[in-house]
């Protein structure tokens, strides 16, 4: 979900549990597996500036879901899972799964797309380029609020880092040696992997950000990073659209329309509930529109959409303590089949 | 799927993608695990004619759903991935799924039961003997009129070759000796997996054929191979019936009245919509009956079976460039429950 | 479940299969990537009593339900597959579920917590101890009944073995030098992994006995072993209650009432078709009541409750040899959603 970074700056610091670190080297495996199997994901491995390696899931290679789930699992620092289920379920033939027994780490500090990657038309020579990151290789350079907040980065550089760039081109020279000094890297030790929003790898690994989302918008509500112990979530795949607006507004729509989510959380028991009854999307004003098309009337700007928006549809937060498990919100697949069918 | 051979000759030659070859090369580790869990999964190996391994799931050896699902990755040429789903849903217990990211060289190209290996009276001494051969090493012969249509075949024998014979007895020497010459391999470089049809693993490695029923009849139909990106299926999985007449009608009857298949397809979007409405097998003329009683009726004769038939109950084509999905057919559970229930 | 471990001792013997032996050795990978991901999955490894490596779940770690997971994988004695579905279904937001190609030898030779270790307050100098013990050392020592029944037991030590106690104390070293003695094991070659039933991880592994108690349920019923094929099963995961009694209960609830279980057989159609009539927990006199309840109703004592509650709330029994499905039983989601909901 491409929520502008410094909304999730403003909540409050909560204690983070000891943390899980290592994510670039617990990613790696999955990036070799990757690079390996390329010719059965329809991917492209080159050498891009400054040595860098690049991975081209979408751009001139045609990608496939099953690459979008490989780069999601890397995107998780290999802290997650994510799977695909052909089990058709709500009249919607495939739903993308997520699980993760460290959310936090897993999905805010590493999977949330929260690094802002601009450079201007003088400093490309060329046109403006601007992504946004995600991925282990964010804690190697720890530029973003949120890892002060978290108290933690990834210090081992022992396998190199891992960038997801959602992105329909290659990066210019001058974004790849800033991305590699903030790392601490060397060229051929960074790996960008790049996903078009329109293309297939890039609609799947946006769509398994449901748990994500989840756990940003709980953020948001200044609930306790501290306090979210495990976390799981499933979306419909849409098929990607091939203008570049509506390929996003879908993956969002997956998230905001049929995004589950359940989160089992620490803390006291009224925490837990509240954060239930607040996090679904229907709380929004803007709840009930496609995502393109509220995108379109705020002119493009993400600051002008209201946050409570970007949440998954139906939650279930459990409280072991209490032994409670408090349900709210809904499926909106009316929503969807009007939009994704035939 | 028993469909005759010849049928998948007629269709109009699409130009195949770059081809992702070396299908007996990737399935080779999963012949070794399933030779290393031989007594997990209840087969039986040991040599056969001119030292070929014979691997027993189901004739002399009990062998078990498991060993089908490892036997249908097998003859997906190590492209795809199958799994047994233990939520019931639909009132049936436990289905198959299965999905793959090149679904027309795992399915067409591999795992299509295409090659006719025959012998006479005469020629073995005994009985007749028939099977149909599928799996990885119909690549390696590429006796079939398909593989002059892909333009690929599959030149990799570094780690032998393997076949699955959908039968009940072993092959006679005949049989083994022309499939060695014909695959180019020496005798202990060729496995041959034997799998009745009225076995657990001989019904679940055909009830994983749905999504290649739904790729099958999509040529049939003429649609361009080439346009076929990915795919994934589900189907319920029956207990296998003690006559091999009604196993082989209840694994037809759980794709063409169970099987769900969802196909992601190139080219012009009017293509995608055609094939979504004719695909499903309500379109067949036979279709409503089980398929035991109709192969009964037609004098168990295949051919004089309408083709429409062999096709998934319920389908969905996503067509990326244009975002949309089109959906078509409906699950007829009624009917497996009646046929499968107690 | 925590049934009393005589009251599997009472049914009909019946010849075994082949057995599928060399579970603790089989379990071990199992076990090593446990210790490897420790961090990932929040338990810690130490030393214990005379050198035993101690596995804390959700003692003074904090545990998961995915090292609950693995943790039932390892019970099975690595004969079977345990994965969390985090697709809601039935209106819960995440199900366990469980399969095995060799269910008899995975779920009652080691799976099932028949072990009874107990230690006296004189023996440990403090307490009172008393734990049952679940998991593939239970085939090394094989002290119960039980394995004399099966005709077979563990005789290979070469990876040491394992085994789960459901405590939330450490074992005392009376208790640790028996097990040591009746395994034949030297200290370090025994793993102990302690999960609290009130934990994540001891709630997930104690769920993902659903298919274990349906086995057991078929054996009190007198229902021959050897005819027991292959089985799956499925059951719904609710959030630990801080309370033990309470937690214990609703495990149990969510086999009882949520669980769903699918099991392959051979013999003679009219025993398939009454097993599956009276297997499902339906036919107890109890059924209808939260489990803690009927508990404390019985004055905590197991042998007071009706055996026949004991099994899961809907089955299906397949026939491969007359090709019949037997079905009975059914959820009892209302009372699972008002015991375990906000």
């Amino acid at each position: 979900m491409n929520l502008p970074p410094a909304s999730i700056a403003g909540a409050r610091s909560g204690a983070m549990p000891r943390a899980v670190t290592c994510i670039n080297r617990r990613a790696a495996p999955g990036v070799d597996r990757l690079v390996e199997q390329a010719d059965l994901l329809g991917v492209a491995v080159d050498a891009g500036p400054l040595g860098v390696r690049l991975i081209d899931a979408g751009i001139d290679a045609p990608g496939s879901t099953e690459a979008g789930l490989r780069i999601a699992q890397i995107c998780l620092g290999g802290l997650g899972r994510v799977g695909l289920q052909a089990l058709p379920r709500e009249g919607w033939p495939a739903w993308l799964q997520v699980d993760s027994a460290q959310p936090v780490v897993a999905c805010l500090g590493s999977q949330y797309a929260g690094w802002s990657l601009a450079a201007s038309k003088e400093e490309t020579g060329g046109r403006r380029f601007f992504s946004l990151g995600s991925g282990p290789a964010r804690a190697l350079a720890a530029k973003e609020a949120l890892y002060a907040e978290l108290g933690w980065r990834d210090e081992d550089r022992s396998r190199g880092g891992v960038l997801v760039l959602e992105v329909d081109r290659r990066p210019p020279e001058v974004v790849v040696r800033r991305l590699l000094r903030d790392c601490g890297l060397e060229g051929p030790e960074l790996t960008l992997i790049l996903t078009p929003t329109a293309s297939r790898a890039g609609t799947a690994q946006v769509v398994a950000r449901v748990l994500e989302v989840g756990l940003h918008r709980a953020h948001e509500l200044k609930f306790p990073l501290a306090d979210v112990l495990e976390g799981s979530a499933c979306a419909p795949l849409p098929a990607p659209a091939g203008d570049a607006i509506e390929a996003m507004g879908r993956t969002n729509d997956a998230i905001l329309y049929g995004g589950q989510v359940r989160l089992v959380v620490g803390g006291a028991v009224e925490a837990a509930e509240a954060l239930a009854r607040a996090l679904p999307s229907a709380g929004s004003r803007d709840f009930g529109r496609p995502f393109a098309e509220i995108f379109r009337a705020a002119d493009f700007d993400f600051y002008r959409i209201d946050p409570a928006l970007f949440a998954p549809a139906e939650v279930w937060v459990s409280h072991p303590a209490s032994g409670r498990t408090f349900h709210a919100g809904a499926l909106r697949m009316d929503l969807l089949h009007a939009a994704w069918g035939g």
